[in-house]
């Protein structure tokens, strides 16, 4: 029997390659998270052992796949920004967001113990959904990331975790809303001045490439990629280079503010993907 | 501030629905494991602890998710098959592919010590990709389940992992040949008797819900189910009923021939999707 | 200057093949037809000289592309069925959908002066949308086919058109609404007695290729059709025997009852893509 | 009966809206247009009335469709591009690019006997398949419209249609070679001097609305567009005052250099798409 006979089932294949030159963000999410938190007492709104471990995951996957330029964490979801430029795996939505789940997930798993190691995890056992996005302009990824990073988040999550609400009631509440109605409802309902909360929790976690931060103001990186209309092609020495830089960089989790054009101006390599310098060790 | 100027980013999500009434086969691949073999010292061509990792694995991702009717694996690979009616996750082919690579990933992760009880597993860690494809009618789906079950799959991956050929190579080697070809090469260049090869590695690996056998004979449910145009209504007390004894039955992982008919035949819940009789217990 | 440099942009063409071994649907439809009847004093809510002109134009549709295996109208829209075995344009949905809109288009345009001969067409000039449809079983074509032609399908429209409804309006007044209901809408709202309407406008318009009409009963090709995988290979003389007697028929326009089994089991062809008996001419 | 039982086959719709913040293209070209240029006798490799009815369709197409902000034509192919900020039918690809192709053919067909009066159209009629593609940049657009507007498509074409090449060959044949060569090879093969060919077969033909031109060096408009995130939000009173200068302007047909920066710089509009100042009449 020669093999012909099945071979016809590859047909039923379909491409799904995402449009060149567009910033791909790769987001997961926890899978009945809601459940897990119940189940191992995460403190509420905020566990911090939780978040910890997110975090390391997270730095695990950029760690692994340079392609990577930044991500960004709340609660117990995650994005991940492939570069415009980005050719991994020609770019197919399947292959990148379930390599990007798996390894987040492989790492969450396996890094467990690390940070609750007095709760041996039981099935069923903590799993993350993913999904892709293409952003065409720099203006469009970053509203994509503040879109995340707010103070909307906080109390969205503070009315459904500890309100009581669900997603569509949550919402409508906070329909109209500006940032003093927030502050007070945090206050009035739970008690929560947002000012002091910690940094982490109130900024969530970034996962950026350690490089010498610049002066801002003497660039325009994000006019300068937008620019951009395909990879520029360099000679394979300087590929060669990059690579080296970028992987002697070391993978840092910090909690900055995002939204600000300042995060941005200061780390030119989150836009342009040419590796920034080394800092020097100390 | 309101959240309003930021919320336009949701407009670039786009959908991915996988065309209702048909079979989608999620299939998972091993990212890497050439190496991973080589770095745990795997036997070659099969290892017996790998093989049955990957096989507890797969029976907890089909426990997990009810709507998964049967799942097929050899070597680094498993195929988990929905049912045509399927409407989990409004069939979006992102979450569906994420959460089955992660869960997966999850307990593939978790049950390594049970597996490799001497060999801890260290970064980078093993992860799945994972993608959808969908059959639209039950010979499409078999068909597929055959081309990945049989003598000519063995030998294209021993042509690559024992004899150093690529997957180009390994394919227009095998072009056109016939079962005794096949047989030939394994013998002659690998040393390899196929016919005394242990069922698990020649048949691959099979996880269903175990329910009573039935005659074969008296039926025909791929017929039945060709012709079936939407989910059958049925009233809810029917859909707990089924949902209880689905639940009831074990998941069991077994090594048999998916290609004959009779396996199909004397297993019509894995086309009809209707819950069969709960084996009695001795 | 070499081309190079442009060249990249090919690399933003996306594919958009449909899903072998399924049923493809192309359905035109007028746009801002409710303008163009005014304008040219189409008779409500049927037009005899507008209806044969778009039977006309669907005719030399079905004539040019020989892989539309029925096509059906109702008012200002046409349903092009595709056979689920056919590899037209490679299944393209882009190039099956813009072909056979612009086909139909050109026809109409042509052949608007035979059936207004007192009317000439004056800018903006008429133009029809399209769409591609999967459905993977004969069942699912026949509902599909069923869904525009029936007695909703006239009480919907003459709500709109004589009675002054918008669309959402339309549907909420027939939810749930059975056939005497609208018989009697109908009756009371625009003293139109459904069953005095003329079959034309009951039963819409059917193009098929003309050949003898089998006995039913003695076969049951949905069955047959359903169970097929991929297309038969025949010979290349089978083939072009085929391909000779599909010229060969005439293709005509008929106003039948598409809903009941009789009209497919006495066209076997339509399904199983096999051409039937040329009539012998008296 | 209700309309309930046949309802279900909408769920086969699929969406295929095109990523929002990117230019849409969308290409038609002639079906079989080998077969039509014989057959009525067009001239080779360029027949005057043929371009001016490909014109005057596509100033119709542009004329009717207001979001189309410019058109660019050679040969029997035509592209319209679509402002990254349209909204148009929320962008579904395929109602964008059967209502480009489908309006086209009308005018196409109408106008033919305005071009052609001693030349009367017959079936198989001209048809037009037609595709949409998504560029994300200016620039991506500009390379775009460069690469199929230049020294490249005459020589490509003339070996094709004068040469008696396949694409394939003709690909081969060119490539790598430079300016020099291609004139060369037009001269020396086919006798064409490309200097002297007319302007409207060696720039094509642009489709724009005519406001006066502007100094260019003043304003970037690429950049400022490629930085704009989303639509920009203005006053009804100043969407309707775009809308009466849009219908105002006159939809012309020229043939100019498109690939240099001057044609855009003195045409913002057409990035920008906000309508510039109405020509005085003389």
């Amino acid at each position: 029997m020669a093999n012909s006979r099945f071979e016809y089932v590859k047909q039923f294949e379909y491409s799904d390659n995402l449009l060149p030159n567009t910033w791909i963000v790769v987001r997961v999410d926890g899978r009945g998270f809601s459940k897990l938190c119940a189940k191992y007492n995460f403190e509420k709104p905020n566990d911090r052992r939780a978040i910890d471990l997110m975090n390391a995951a997270a730095k695990a996957v950029v760690t692994e796949l340079p392609d990577i330029t930044i991500a960004y964490g709340v609660s117990d979801e995650y994005s991940f920004v492939l570069h415009k430029t980005c050719t991994l795996f020609e770019r197919r939505a399947s292959k990148l967001i379930t390599t990007i789940a798996s390894t987040f997930t492989s790492y969450y798993v396996h890094l467990w113990s690390t940070y609750f190691p007095d709760t041996p995890l039981s099935p069923p056992l903590p799993s993350f959904d993913g999904r892709a996005v293409c952003y065409p302009s720099v203006q469009n990824l970053r509203d994509y990331m503040s879109h995340i990073n707010n103070l909307y988040n906080t109390t969205f999550w503070s009315l459904i975790k500890l309100g009581g609400f669900d997603a569509k009631e949550a919402e409508k509440f906070l329909a109209g809303t500006f940032s003093a109605d927030k502050n007070e409802i945090l206050f009035s309902k739970f008690k929560i001045n947002y000012n002091n909360e910690p940094e982490m929790y109130k900024k969530g976690s970034v996962v950026v490439r350690d490089y010498e931060l610049v002066e801002p103001g003497s660039h325009n990186v994000a006019e300068t990629i937008d620019n951009v209309a395909e990879p520029v092609k360099q000679s394979k020495t300087q590929d060669e280079n990059d690579r080296k830089r970028r992987n002697k960089a070391s993978v840092v989790v910090d909690h900055l503010d995002i939204i600000k054009d300042d995060f941005w101006d200061r780390r030119p390599w989150l836009l342009s993907n040419k590796p920034g310098k080394i800092p020097k060790q100390i």
